[in-house]
């Protein structure tokens, strides 16, 4: 069942140690097949050296197992949630990645300081309200999917123009059109929280960028005049992402 | 003599620089047989490219060498100590990792400020209380143990629940039910203290989560309500570390 | 066509990721044969593991892709700017290495702090003036050339002796008598920054050195009486950088 | 000449890319035969990859090449002054590592924080005032030997208990009883700077140990009664170093 699909997530997960945003297990991908309405997780608290393809897990969109032999990513729900919440994505990524992890204990966003964010990211990657005491002892994991969409809604941010969130006390989710463009938007999020880190620390002020230069970085790799790239067929170029 | 034991000791050593937890030979594991009340560490001083299990030291716990052919970690009364101290845990591990350092040099807790802190750590891990002269010039690494006692019972921690401590102007110990368990609190120490680290530049204040946080997370991956993981069977999952 | 240079590009843009001055596809190296005034350049959003020398893309110096198969980075029309405007340069670099960037989106200089600085930069490497809107929604990476034509008009700079800007709110730009030579002072730069920054956590306040010891490192590795390296033909010596 | 020491020499110059000291060819190692009064050292600007056992270059104490067909370092009347001036050394290491240039840059001492540094370094490891005007323009790489030498007189040192020093504005020099001991101190030093820096950080204040906790852990390793390691014969144990 979904064995291209469960090859493919496989393949993204492993991604996260290869580019060094997880440590231990503490890190999962997803992707979904809209048509069926299912998706491919990674098996809970399995190490990347002993993860194979046929590890992954089918869940559906309620974040009940479907196939697979191995409990599913303890943040299933928060998966689901956002599948269901955001139409448009097709892949999840969720890792402690510790320069992105900081920025979320600090409750700082992650503003776009240049064009290495204004690139992947159409403005400020927001921190999340902290989940309350009551959503934290209820549907924990489900409730981190809703103070995901509470934040996009109440900043009116389009999931697609910034597919990234810091969950306060926690760390960062992204997302993407599939799992590989997801673990992509994950580890930008990465390098773009060190290079704003430091950039803070030089001024303790705001380096926001103008409009203007967000517009022209983040449509020269996006939409319809996009004109980074090899038309998106020989290379990894991600300017087709929100296509 | 502990064949098994000495193997396992030495695996466990061998993260160390696996995990970029030691420079040169700055770092030590042990693990203890409860049954004979002997527990096996690593030799003193001997680099990690030319380690061999056979080179073990099997030492009873009063500290003396009662197999083995070199000298033991010079550490050994600390470990010897902890052991005959805190009865529940299997395995010692002592580093110079550089974030936790940092931390012990400045006298600094490293607080619970997300989840990764409490996934592993039940609240603040303490920096004990310095040596005093007396302590540093008489049985210096018994005291050691002693000082991380005092700073435990003075706080009323649980070493299961926080399993790891900062000695000041020193460096981490920590531990867990074997000498794998140890080695992995050692590393989500240095990883959570290199994320307070740039959590406290960003805040300059306080970013402590609250209890219920702490409590969610910590349950999600330890005691009888644990739902992280496979099992605990099939996959490197620490829940068991305290059952 | 340019056979012989299209290795040579291929080769110093290989650099980049071995140097780690590049996340994903975020670097091109370029390098100009100034009897055609012919340039050949890295291709557009392609990664560096499927990067063939094949690949490259040959442009004149209005940035028209004169042979190749592939679309020219999307910074061609700043290199070819940099080629019309500093007759002497051979080679031009551009990454978004992170230390750098902090720099540029700080908006702060990186002075010459200590000899590791003096030996490669004679002086300041400047932060060039953010673009205006107009440069921006205009002819944009020309008009990247063009800030730092300005730039270093403006301060009074030799492009030889200072081979290398920070675009403000974008980053780093490096040149030099050959794609190599570029490369050189791009990880060069990317160290320095590191090193400055730093230094200025630690003093915040100015560190500069005074004018002799620039010129004494300076002048030990550049013009006639330079006298660091074998002679510049057994090592890789930069000392004919500017020869 | 001297075949075993250039082979020697070769192994100590080769670890300093191994720790990660060096970028480029910014750091050289030398290593004294004190019957003959000469020391080989590495030749200037060679690559590492490149560098062979036979390319180490034959010096006598006044710096001139007794044999070789290289350049020898630029550094070298900085090692043949160090070798004059403190008789105890037999090795000198230069380096541009980034912890510890950034503290020669900024003038900041590196203070005993902490055992990891008691445990090599007795004390401070201070940074030399930095050259005057004329002795820039003069024999500047002697007379960077002379404020070395002039440092350690002011504040009383024994360069045999505090085995390195930072030149203001430029960088880290370390000794030891033979090469490999020099680097072995190279990388301490440099360790314990990124741990000073961040202590410092943390604090903003100041973190020193007592004098009996660095006589504790500095006579742990060093002199007659040393009881780190095995006999210093079988392992790497440096605390025969000024035995």
């Amino acid at each position: 069942m979904l064995e291209n699909l469960k090859q493919k997530v496989y393949e993204a997960n492993m991604l996260l140690p290869k580019y060094d945003l997880v440590t231990f297990t503490w890190g999962n991908v997803s992707e979904i097949d809209r048509e069926s309405g299912l998706f491919v997780i990674k098996p809970s608290g399995v190490d990347y050296d002993q993860l194979q393809p046929a590890d992954m897990v089918v869940v559906n969109l309620d974040g009940e197992v479907v196939e697979g032999e191995m409990n599913p990513s303890s943040d299933t729900p928060t998966h689901a949630y956002l599948y269901r919440t955001f139409s448009e994505i097709g892949g999840v990524v969720h890792t402690h990645s510790p320069w992105a992890v900081s920025f979320a204990q600090a409750g700082v966003d992650i503003e776009a300081f240049g064009t290495t964010h204004a690139d992947t990211f159409y403005g400020t990657v927001p921190v999340a309200d902290a989940l309350t005491q009551p959503e934290v002892e209820g549907a924990y994991e489900l409730n981190t999917g809703v103070v995901i969409e509470r934040e996009f809604a109440k900043r009116s941010l389009n999931p697609m123009d910034v597919p990234a969130v810091l969950v306060r006390q926690h760390g960062p989710f992204t997302w993407g059109k599939d799992a590989m463009d997801a673990v992509h938007n994950a580890k930008v999020l990465e390098v773009v929280a060190e290079m704003n880190y430091h950039t803070l620390m030089l001024t303790h002020g705001d380096s926001s960028i103008p409009q203007y230069l967000l517009d022209k970085h983040y449509y020269r790799k996006h939409g319809a005049n996009a004109y980074y790239g090899q038309d998106n067929a020989l290379s990894h170029n991600h300017s087709t992402a929100i296509n």
